[in-house]
């Protein structure tokens, strides 16, 4: 089966065109028009990801991160950021992007939080397109089934998540959770939405410092998991892929990068 | 005494010049030319730091982050941040900003943290100034006197600045540290200068992942305190302004802010 | 009754929608979220209106022109521009303005500057919005009902402004004016439209002398006023803020500032 | 003679260098390499100079305000601005600009309205150029031998510039005038310097509404003559000329404009 | 009649609004508001097209290229460019562009192209406009009635646009051509529209190396004819001029431009 | 011997800082840091160069045009540049550039034209850095032992280059030509010191349509060779790196590539 035929499937579940404006998504390295076999699904493509996606022999990438971020000036491999398009171009490894879109369709990656961390009633945090007549939104909020109150909400968080460590934002840390809002990856930009539609808490990685000053004195507390909780994407996107696997009765074989790229270790 | 005898002497030491470009140090609320009876030293002006300030009757407010970040368009009230603008005016109590000058001046902030932290021979991280013949920069790089594996220097950081926890970035946590790189605030930028000068870890707050993944990459380690370590100049501060106190006979009274302004708690 | 309770009838009256992009109307300083017993109504603000304020005890003041043209980077009182947003905080008076708006809407200050100077059959100078399918426009042009040679005409604006003085601009003083354009404040870029409109001279404030010369090259004549005759609105405001008193049973005090903030006087 | 060199002796005098950077100085219209018999010289090139200087025959204008202000997109002469162009490439009349170097010269401009007001002990009031070891700078502020009081020193100004009307920005009419700065045309952004010179008034054109604003709140009393006072430079340089053609034995006619072209009657 | 009533019949034709965003065309030099006699037709404005005028008498030259490419900040004559401006405006010769408008009307250069190299059910290569419900476009593609080999039409082309020379790109000299991309003046940037619509060869001039490298890396061949085959728009203007002339019974004469403006020669 | 011992030799031969600001010379694919056997010297690289580089068994490739001049967002191999990448790097070819600095640097590109044509005398055309006190300068100007006619000289161009075309620009092919300007690649912008410095004829590539124009008005000839002509730098880089081999007693190949990159023929 050639790369193009999966990835035709693949873009109807998760349209490019639901992407942010500028948001690098799409085949980044190799070509689509051969063969595969083996395909890795993986959240980062750091130097490990790539040993691993030689050693298992995979033919293609799906990349939650989009790996050329900053435009290559120069090819030159002793930075190791070109060494590792070098490795991939040599071993014929494409690489595929899913990024903003994942977050933004539904039954994406946001929608896997929630359901981990029994969130219901959701609906979307930020309205991002407008698409035959239909609205689609990046972050979601919802509500808990059985409220909770902040610190032992923030304590299944860490456990769902399987963290070693999380950031607590907060004044009032026995307040009672019933509205959550979330969004993976960097979402603090949007806790303004978080505000008006009146959650409890927000839960998104990478808070700034001086922003958590200003979400406190709008009296919101957050809850900073972190951006690595979007590997979460990974078992998902590879129970998905084998679904479509049997319905489609496909030969390729479906492989979860194990690589720990999280590069953040909480003491 | 006017506050205006009192800045003096404390410009002399910690000089608006040595401050980075654009960085809106000096004199932010208020008015210089009036009497002073009580000075309060802070990290942050947040609404708890201006109830503070109000009860102690403080006439001027020494603080490390500049409280006017984004200019002012509006001085509306029902904003948060422009609230504290207004009682601050309405209370007559001045606000002084000493920021990146305070990392760069020698006996600052930065060898304050090498000297919490047993860092001795110390060099600056990043060079910043030339002023009269005179080289400066921001952060610093020294060594230990007693090297320590990663984990137990990440340990010690933790115990030193009394944190509830933080962030450890590396591929080799056995490794042995003798150079340390520090920087306080947000200085991820100068981290290729922590690699010339072979430090062995760099210390500094507000990492992003993908900075981690360069300095993994580029074979760096690195751990992340946050943002409020600088909470260390407080007393610091008040520490050396008491020997002022002393020296020329004043009848000021200093005081600690004892609000905690930091946002995030670990879990 | 609370001050957002008046701002809202007034809002009505004069959209903020209606001002100019990026004309700063509204809500400069304090808050509406208070009750109000005195409203002052001024042109400018400036350190003698402040201080006409604090005295009539205002709690709002109406300002035509927006009293923060440029963001406030620093709030510190020795400059006294910031000593003015010092004062009208510390007292707790609101300020809130209206500018361009009041130039554009019907009923407002152009309608007012003709009916003073018996212009008939007005349209407006320069369209600037289209709301709700009606279109508004910037300045009027009319007729006057009485031709009158120019000199004439000239003296006339000049008395009934009450001015010490106005320039003229023009190569033919006998001409006879039928149509008239006019624009307060400083309009003197709308001045092709008033060609357009056949007038035969135009009303406006601080012209520069090289768009007075490229009036002349297009054979446009034209009275600079000054700025200062916007000041009409001070008193046509509070009679129809009075207006609103007996017909909404308010138990508000409307004042008009008496402060001269006209910053020159003619020789 | 070569109306080159004729310019060669004048920018001798009055180095195109010495001009602001960016003023369009030196040759507009025409050529310099061709002989000349009349010069004349005009503050503005307006219709009515350009049809003085056809009459006169002239060969060479030297003018005060450069002709070209705004790069021709068209030289279509149905504009009034184009038609002047072609006029005076028609009639083969040269013209040549001199503008803030006029300003900035010893023995230029402003010297010459000092003179005219009996302003001594003159220095420059805002620094412009260094050259060869030399401080050169625009406007000028210096002392009077009788100081009068304010008013009585606007209409001797009045009277000086045999003006029709003036603009006087003041809260202190009465004040003692004894420390004057002058800047010819529109100098408005220099006034931060007649304040730092201790300047009693100071003397510019085409104040701005709200810069007399600001200029009051810094408690600084200002004339605004209108930009038309430059006509003195007129007969000043046809008085310098003609020493020139005395000196040097030229058989050049040196004309003055009489065409009025101040756009301004005063009412 | 007058140069106005001969442009709108022009106008009509040949509409300014069909020109690409920016182009200047229209009215460059004089007036139209004049009688004319005699009209000339050129290519380039130069030098020795002026002379021709000027010794023609025409009254008004129509032009392919705008004149006045770059605005003039100067019109000091001994810059040859400015010296044809002011010959123009002695002589009162008026100039009027039609530049890409031309290249996108129909039965407009591009299709004058096609015509003489017998091209057939063409279209536009790239759209440009949409015009009361009607598309436009810059450029031509078509088929040949008999196909002949690349080097062999490349032949056709020389002889028929009688160049002495031309620059042909390819790696496949003996390809069969049956469909062209044609586009007068430089048209390189459009090379991606003649791909896509599978043209065999496009035509165009002034090809930079490193887009012949593109092509040729895209598998697109190309001929560069040059600039100056636009040369065809004098005759056939003149052609169509002169049946306007029958149709309305005008007494105008329409002259060919026979300077040679093509500024290279082929050896 | 490692490719880094190479480089360090052609460097100081051909200093990158000796390039045009932002031209982007050195190392643009693979890595210095390894052994070579076979170093190919080429002009462009393009799919035909890279096949050459690959059968050729090269370990380095030096090529006058940088082939990355445009940063690669992408390395998606169906687009044919990033293909070249590709073989490249999977071929573990390194790409290395010398560009303006083989133009610049005295025994390069512009002397070795210079040499060919039998130009003496030479100095540099326009001057670009200074250097340890030394100037250098881009292209040459120098004079023919003996002079020629213009069309003779063009012959000779033709001849010496083995063109089979190029374009000559002048009014006066008659004219003797004694003093030659000349600049590889596209130097058209410096035409204007080929004028001042007495230059009978300008040879450079790529001279655009209207700046030919340009040219003629300022009476300047010019010989447009194309661009290829800088495949003269091939043999003589092979020829220097030969002596340096005898030299040095390396046991390098070097190789030129044959592959003809030119991609205009003319007909």
């Amino acid at each position: 089966m050639l790369a193009s035929e999966f990835i035709e499937v693949f873009d109807a579940y998760c349209p490019p065109a639901l992407a942010e404006a500028g948001d690098p998504v799409g085949l980044h390295i190799g070509t689509l028009n051969k063969p595969i076999e083996r395909v890795m699904v993986t959240l980062d493509i750091r130097p490990e990801t790539v040993t691993e996606a030689i050693e298992n022999k995979a033919d293609l990438v799906i990349a939650k991160h989009p790996p050329i971020f900053r435009p290559a000036k120069r090819l030159n491999t002793d930075n190791p950021q070109n060494k590792m398009y070098a490795d991939l171009l040599k071993h014929e490894i494409a690489v595929y992007a899913a990024h903003t879109n994942l977050d933004i369709i539904e039954n994406g990656l946001n929608d896997w939080f929630c359901e981990l961390l029994g969130i219901k009633e959701t609906s979307f945090l930020t309205k991002t397109h407008e698409l035959d007549g239909k609205e689609y939104g990046i972050g979601r909020v919802g509500n808990l089934s059985t409220p909770l109150n902040l610190n032992d909400f923030a304590k299944k968080v860490k456990k769902d998540f399987r963290l070693d460590g999380l950031r607590l934002v907060t004044q009032h840390p026995e307040k009672l959770v019933k509205r959550v809002a979330i969004c993976g990856g960097s979402g603090e930009k949007f806790y303004p939405d978080a505000l008006a539609k009146q959650a409890d808490v927000y839960i998104t990685g990478d808070i700034y410092y001086h922003t958590a000053h200003d979400m406190l004195a709008n009296g919101l507390s957050a809850i900073d998991p972190g951006h690595h909780v979007e590997y979460l994407c990974v078992p998902k996107l590879v129970e998905l892929f084998n679904e479509w696997k049997n319905e489609f009765d496909w030969s390729i074989e479906f492989i979860e990068s194990k690589a720990n790229t999280n590069p953040f270790q909480f003491m």
